[in-house]
C-alpha cells in the first residue's frame, strides 16, 4: 500500500501518518519526492483497512499496490533516485565509470590500476576482498587486507571505493571500509545478506542474478529498501542462455524495462556481461546508448597475470579509450558524463 | 581448404586454378579482394592432395580451413563485403535504416508508411507479403498481390524494397518483386531453401534463428554463399531465452563476435528482438552503438490496427527520430548516415 | 469454432452441418469419436455467426474455441488418436518402440541394424535419406537410393518404415517409398512444408524445435491437421538450454502436459534428446514412465564408423536390453509393449 | 591431487601420510572405500611436489586431478556414498520418499501431513521453517517455532526429518532440531553458508541453482566436502529455460550425469522442478526411472489453503499411489523401495 501526500502537506502531517501506520503493526517508509511525499507501507501480510489513513489530513490518496513490488517502483517515487556513492553522484543526468581489478591482488596492483583509472577520468574504484569463487580451490581473495588496501589507494587517488560483501562477516568489514557495498549475481537471492544490507546507511550495487526475472530482480532490491536502506544501484551484468560466444548474454533490454518500472539506478557490466576483453568497448557504448546510468568494468595492468577474470580485463590505456566513448555517446542522448573525481573526496577518507 | 593467390597474380592464373580445382571434382569460389584474390574450395568431403594447386603459378598458399565455415571467414575476405541493394550499399562504412510494416495489408496502408519512412530519411522500404506465422489461422499475407504493391510504392518513393520468402513458390516470386530476399528466423535451418536463395543473383538479408548458436548462424549464411550468392546480409532479431519482459533477448553481443569472424555485413531488428514500441528507439541506439551496419525496424502509420506486430510497430514520426539517433550514434563511432536515396534507383523500377 | 453433433445424429445430418459450413466459406473437419462426431471449423479469420448451425438437426452444441488450436485438442475429440503406421498402431494402449540409424549409409549397414532391431522386438524402422546438416559440408544423405534401401529392408525384416522429409521434393518421394514422414525439429515451423504434409494421407512424425514452446508445437501439429491430414504423431527430442552436459535438454513434462491438451499421440526421442550413448537407455525408461506412447532411438551397429551421430546411437545388443526395459516400465502404468510385427505387413512392400 | 593408498594399507600408514600432506600446509581427507582408502588433498593453489608423498610405504598411487572437482568425484571414491538421516539410509539399493509440507504453518497441518507420509509409507518428512521467498512481503516461514513443531511430528511419527536453513542463524537452529539440513537452490552458491554446513557433522541436502551447470552443482557440494562433511545428498529440482507449460525444466539427464561422476546420491524433486500437481506423479516415475536414489515431494493435507507453493503440493492419498508406482518402478530396475522407518528413530527425538 502507498500513501501519497498532498503537496502542501507540512512535516507534522507526514509524521502522523507514519505514527497511524507503525500504531496498525507495520512499518511506513516516507519517500520524499521533488512534489510530494509519498509513504510505502510494508509489513502487510493481508488486508489492511485504509479507511482510517484515507481520512487524515495532508493525505491525498491511497493507492492499493497490485505489483509485487512497492518501494522500488516509479508510483513510489516518480523522480529517479540519485544514490551518493562518495561525493560522486549515480543516477542523475550525469554519466559514471566504474573502474577496477576484479581481485584485490596487492598494494602495487591496485595502485598502478587505480592511477590508470583515475587518469582516464573513471570515477569510482573497485576491486574484490572477497571473491565468491566456483570452486573452493580458486583463489577467494585477500579479506580485510583486500580491503585495507583498496580504501587506501582509493584515498590516495580520490576515487570513492566499492567492494563486494558475500556474508554477515565480510558485510560488516565492507560496510567499514568501503563507499558502496556490492551484491553480487550469487547472492542476489540471498535474502539474509540482502536484509543486512538494508539495515545499514551505505550505499548498495545489487547485481542481477544469472537466471533472473526483471520482478525477481526488483523484488531482491525490495528487499533492501524495505530495511529503510533506499540507496540502491541496480547492475546488469548478463544472464545465462544457450548462447556460447560470450560467457553470459548482456540483457540491454533490460535497462528501459528498469527505467520504466523503478527509480533506481541501473549500470552495466560488460566485463562480466561478455567475459571477453574485446566485446567490453562496444557493449560499453551499447549499454549508455540504450540508457544506462554508468558503466562499471575490470581494468588490470597485467590482465594475462590476474588471479581471476583475466580473459574479461582490459588495460588502463583501452579503458581511457572507453572513458571517452562512453562520454560521446552520452552527449547524444543529452547526458554529461560526471565530473572528474577531486582530490580526496571518498568516505574511505575517514576508514582506517 | 582456400587458396591465397600472390598480388600480382593476373586474371588468367586464376582461371586456371579454378579449372584445376573443378578437374579435382571440387567447386571454387573466386573470392576478389582488395589486394588479392582468394578462391574458396567446397565440396570435398575428405582429404583432398593440395599439392597440385600449390606449385601453380600466382598460388601464395593453400590454407586448411579448420573452423567449420569458409566462405563467411574472414580468412576466406579479410575486406568488409558491402552488399548493394538496388543501389543501397549495406556493410561499408555508411549505416542504413531499414523501414516498413510487418505485413502488406493494402496499397493505402503501404504508401503511407514508404512516404513516412521515405521522408524521415530511410533507405529501404521493408513488408511481409507471406507471412510464416505461428498459427494456421492467421493472417498469412497477401502473396503475390503484396509483392506487387510493395515494388509499386518501392518505385514511387524511390526505395528499393526487401521481403520475405518463406518457400520455393515464393522464393521465386520475391526474386522477381525485389531487391532483396528476406529469410526468416524460422527458416534459417532450412537449408532447401537456402540453397535455393544460393543460385540466385539477389541479396540476402538472413535472419538468426530463434535459438541459433553462432557458428549455425555462419553455416546457414554458408549454404547461401557455397551455391554462389555471396551478397549475403545477417541479421540478429533475438533469440529465445527465460527473460520474459521483452519477447526476445536481443543479443547485442553477437554483433562484434560476428564482425571479428565473418566479413559480411550485419544488421539488427528491435522490433523482433524487443516485441515492444518503446524499447525499440533504445535499442536500435544500442545496436549502432556496438557496431552494427544499419538497423531494420516496423513501422507502421496505425500500429493499433496492424494485421501483425502491432504492439512492436512505431509511427512514422518516431521512425524519424530514430534515424537522427542512429546517426548521432554512427557519428560517434565515425561512420556516417548512407546517403538519401535518390528518386527511382530500384531495381524494383524493372519489374512488373 | 467447433461444432459437437448428438450422440444419436445420423451421417446424413453430419454432412448437412459440413454443406453449411462450406457454404459459409469456411471448412469443416468431422472428426469421429466412440460417442459422438464432432466437427472443427477452420478458415474463419473473424467472426461467424453460429446462429444457423445451431438451429440444425443433430447439432447438440457449437463451442466458440478460445485457445489457438482446435483440430489438436481434446476438446475437439476426446478420445486418443490411434496412428497406424505400416499396421503398427501408435498412440493406442501399447507402447512402440523405433529403431535405426540416423543415415541409411549403405545396404549391408541397414540390414545389419534392421536385423538388430526386429530380433530386439523393435516395430518401427527409422533412417534417413535426406540428413538436414548445420553445415553445407557434412554429409548430406543418400537421397532417393537411401529411401530404396530404407524401403527394402523394411520389407525384408517385415518392420514398416519412417524417414524425414525437408522439402518439397524429397517429400514426395518419402511419400512413395515410406509408411511415415518424418518432420525433423528444424522444420518445425517450415509451414509449407507442414501444409503440404497435411495433404498426403500419411502418418506425420513430427518433432518438436529446439526452442518451440507447447504452444508453437501443437499449432505446427494444427498446420498439418487443418489441411485434412489426422494422422500426426508428436516427438519431444529435447530442447536448447544453458545445460551443457547432454547435446539438449530432454522436456519429459511436456509428454504429461500434451496428454492434457491434446488427443495425439507423442513419442521421446532419447537419442537427439541428450546426444550421449550411456544416458539413452535411462531416458527411454523414464521417457515411458512419464507417460509417452513410446520411444525413437538410433541404432548402428558399428556407431564409431557411423556417418552422423555415431555418439548418440547404441548397440543393436543394447536396444535389445531398451526394450526389455522399456516393456517392464511399461507394465507398471498398465500398459503392454505392441505385439512383434508379423512379416511382411509393412505399405513400403507396395511401393516402387 | 588424491592419493591411493594400497589396498594392503594399515591405519598407521595412512595416518603418517595424513600428517606428511598437513606438514606440506595442505588438508588431507581420507576417504575409506570397499577396497582400499583414498586421500583427497584439498588447499593447494598451486603445484605441489607430489614426490615426497609417492615414496611413502603404503602409497599405490598418486593422481593429479585434473577435473575441478576432487572429493565429489568417483575417481576420489568409486564406491556410492550412503547417507544415514536418522537412521534412514540414502543413496543406497534402496529408493527413499521424502514428502512433506513446503511450509510448517501449524502443529494441526504438520501432524496431519505427517501421518498422511507415514501411512503412505514415506520416509522422511520434510517441512520449511525458514523459507526464501522472492517478495519480502511474502509469508516468511515460522523460524523456530516452526522447527519445534516440526521435530516434534517427526518423533510422534517416526520420521527423520530435513529443513531447509538460510544463514549462519537458521542453520545453527537447523542442525539442533532436525536429521538432515536442506540448503536451497537460490543458495547453492552462497559459499559462507556451504562452508559453514560443511562445518557441521549433519547431513546436506543440496539443491540445484536454478541455473546451475553439472560442475557448478557438484563444485558447491565440493565445497560442504572440503570441510570436512562428506554426508551431502544432492537434488535436482528443475532448472530455469524458455519452457512455460511449467515452473521450471526437470532436468533428468543429470541424474545419470551424476552418477556417473560422482559417488554421491541424487534425489530428485518433481513438484519445484514442474510446480503442477497434476505433473507431480508421471515426473516422480520417470526419476525414478532414471536411476535417482530418491524422490522429494510436497504434500499438503489442504493444498489450496496452503500459504505457499500450494498449486503443486499433493494430497496424502495421491503421495500413497505415488509411493506405490514408484516402488513398482523401482523393483524394474532391481531397487527395493527402503524399509518403512521404525518407531522413533530420529535423531531430533534427542533435540529440543
Amino acid at each position: 500500500m502507498l500513501i501519497v501526500m498532498e503537496s502542501t502537506a507540512g512535516q507534522e502531517q507526514v509524521e502522523a501518518v507514519v505514527k497511524q501506520i507503525e500504531k496498525l503493526g507495520l512499518r511506513a517508509h516516507p519517500i520524499p519526492g521533488a512534489q510530494r511525499v509519498a509513504i510505502g507501507i510494508t509489513g502487510n501480510r493481508g488486508s489492511v483497512d485504509s479507511g482510517t489513513v484515507e481520512a487524515m489530513p495532508g493525505v491525498a490518496e491511497v493507492i492499493r499496490v497490485s505489483n509485487p513490488y512497492k518501494l522500488v517502483s516509479r508510483e513510489a517515487r516518480p523522480e529517479d533516485t540519485v544514490v551518493s556513492v562518495g561525493g560522486v553522484s549515480v543516477g542523475g543526468t550525469a554519466i559514471v565509470v566504474i573502474g577496477g581489478p576484479c581481485a584485490v591482488e596487492s598494494r602495487e596492483q591496485l595502485r598502478a590500476v587505480a592511477e590508470g583509472v583515475r587518469d582516464a577520468g573513471g570515477h569510482i574504484l573497485r576491486g574484490g576482498a572477497f571473491k565468491p569463487r566456483t570452486s573452493p580451490y580458486a583463489f577467494q581473495g585477500l579479506g580485510e587486507r583486500g580491503l585495507h588496501i583498496l580504501a587506501e589507494a582509493g584515498r590516495e587517488f580520490g576515487l570513492p571505493v566499492v567492494t563486494e560483501a558475500v556474508d554477515e562477516e565480510s558485510l560488516a568489514l565492507v560496510a567499514q571500509y568501503a563507499d558502496a557495498i556490492q551484491i553480487g549475481a550469487r547472492n542476489m537471492q540471498n535474502f539474509s545478506l540482502l536484509r543486512s544490507a538494508g539495515k545499514l546507511r551505505k550505499p548498495v550495487l545489487l547485481k542481477r542474478g544469472m537466471s533472473a526475472t526483471l520482478e525477481e530482480f526488483l523484488l531482491s532490491a525490495e528487499y533492501i529498501l524495505s530495511e529503510g536502506n533506499y540507496e540502491v544501484m541496480l547492475c546488469e551484468r548478463g544472464i545465462r542462455t544457450y548462447s556460447d560466444y560470450t560467457r553470459n548474454t548482456l540483457d540491454l533490454s533490460v535497462v528501459p524495462a528498469i527505467k520504466r518500472i523503478s527509480h533506481l539506478p541501473i549500470l552495466v557490466d560488460p566485463s562480466h556481461g561478455t567475459g571477453k576483453r574485446a566485446k567490453v568497448l562496444p557493449m560499453s557504448r551499447a549499454g549508455i546508448a540504450v540508457g544506462a546510468d554508468g558503466i562499471i568494468v575490470e581494468v588490470h595492468h597485467k590482465p594475462d597475470e590476474a588471479l581471476s577474470d583475466g580473459p574479461q580485463s582490459i588495460l588502463p590505456v583501452d579503458f581511457a579509450r572507453l572513458v571517452k566513448d562512453v562520454e560521446a555517446i552520452a552527449t547524444v542522448l543529452g547526458r554529461p558524463l560526471h565530473a572528474a573525481v577531486a582530490a580526496v573526496n571518498s568516505v574511505a577518507a575517514g576508514a582506517k
